[in-house]
């Protein structure tokens, strides 16, 4: 382990435990201090990842989020938890802040990222993301050769997503939540929804995956994802 | 390990050995068979990757790939290694497909897959994508809450690669080669030249960052990376 570095953002991989790297475990297991967020103080996802693998002797600092649906809670969390952080890096200690997947694809290690890094030398250790959890539980290949692959959020309003999936070969839909309905009639109308998958809970116990034409109902869990494949050179395998 | 299965893409990370997975790591060092390209029969990237993790018992079926730049090998190369893998899987062996970064994000990986998956359970383990580490080098983290993230090719005409870059928040151009000098041009053209960030050998000791507008010349080695953030929440930040 870097000894300069006080403050690691760990990837700690998309659900199944032993799909942390080798890098982010060594420091999981070094540092003095791990840090994760929850949602209004329920269980912590990524702790619950991080679990076998943590030491018995660790301080723990804990994020709590407000639950907000698709809204973002008020960036007073991130300002106290960096607080925190920096104090107990001035104590002398080093902190992991345990990220699900990867630090920085869509997680809120971000809002604490830029806030530490103004004044801690704070490094960030990749880890595998849901995206390839989910094509790897799917056995999807998930793009060939020149494809273009776009990463797509739910949220976005209808004429907005469509036109996204209309400028892609292959597409990954997060954050589906309440937008499954919403989701499935623009695939519908441009005819691509017999090659879109569903899985919820990659790599995780309680992995689920469908197909989406055969999926009723207009909503699902936030972290769940549709790959669905429209064009290029990906179809001619 | 899975007993049932006898062979495994095994996603084994962007360079650094360290960021291969804890469950890729026991797969390599339980199988009888490791199998991996070359180039034109050259050094092996992937199993340069996997050296410090090798057990000194194995046996390795290396898939020679012609150098053809940016044009791809005829796929006899593939059926030929298909071959070489069933038959070793039918002589009771189990087999190892060692893949840089993650199996099926742009991987030759996927060739064998769909020749083998045919006829053998064909398991995949996630890895670390150049993509998440890129942006964890460059500390830049890539996409907030709903941003739409695309994975462009280079090699892409001037005019698509110009729309595909309108049409996202936050642009990966992979295989920069020698399309670094029309990269270059259209990022200057639609104003964001100085957001762009490029990277090679992300991860490994010969690690290569630079603002793309400090880059002079036309070409780049083929596995380099531009990063570069276009609208969006991310912005914001």
């Amino acid at each position: 382990m870097n000894n300069k570095v006080k403050i690691w953002g760990l990837g700690i991989g998309p659900g199944d435990p032993d799909l942390i790297t080798v890098k982010a475990l060594k420091i999981l297991q070094e540092v003095d201090v791990i840090a994760y967020p929850t949602l209004d103080g329920g269980e912590s996802l990524a702790r619950s990842i991080a679990k076998p693998h943590l030491t018995s002797n660790q301080e723990e600092i804990i994020i709590s989020i407000p639950m907000l649906s698709d809204r973002y809670p008020a960036q007073g969390v991130y300002d106290s938890a960096a607080i925190k952080i920096s104090a107990a890096v001035h104590a002398g200690k080093s902190v992991a802040i345990l990220c699900e997947g990867d630090p920085f694809f869509y997680g809120s290690f971000m809002y604490l990222f830029v806030r530490l890094s103004e004044n801690h030398l704070v490094r960030v250790v990749p880890g595998v993301t849901s995206l390839a959890a989910c094509s790897s539980a799917l056995a999807l290949p998930l793009a060939a050769r020149n494809d273009v692959i776009s990463v797509i959020p739910g949220p976005l309003d209808e004429k907005d997503l469509e036109e996204r999936l209309l400028t892609t070969n292959v597409a990954a839909i997060i954050k589906v939540g309440r937008h499954l309905g919403k989701i499935k009639r623009i695939l519908r109308k441009i005819g691509v929804i017999d090659n879109a998958h569903y899985i919820e809970r990659a790599t995780m116990d309680n992995q689920h995956i469908r197909l989406l034409s055969e999926m009723d109902g207009d909503t699902a869990p936030y972290f769940s994802m549709i790959i669905v494949r429209l064009s290029g050179d990906i179809l001619e395998l």
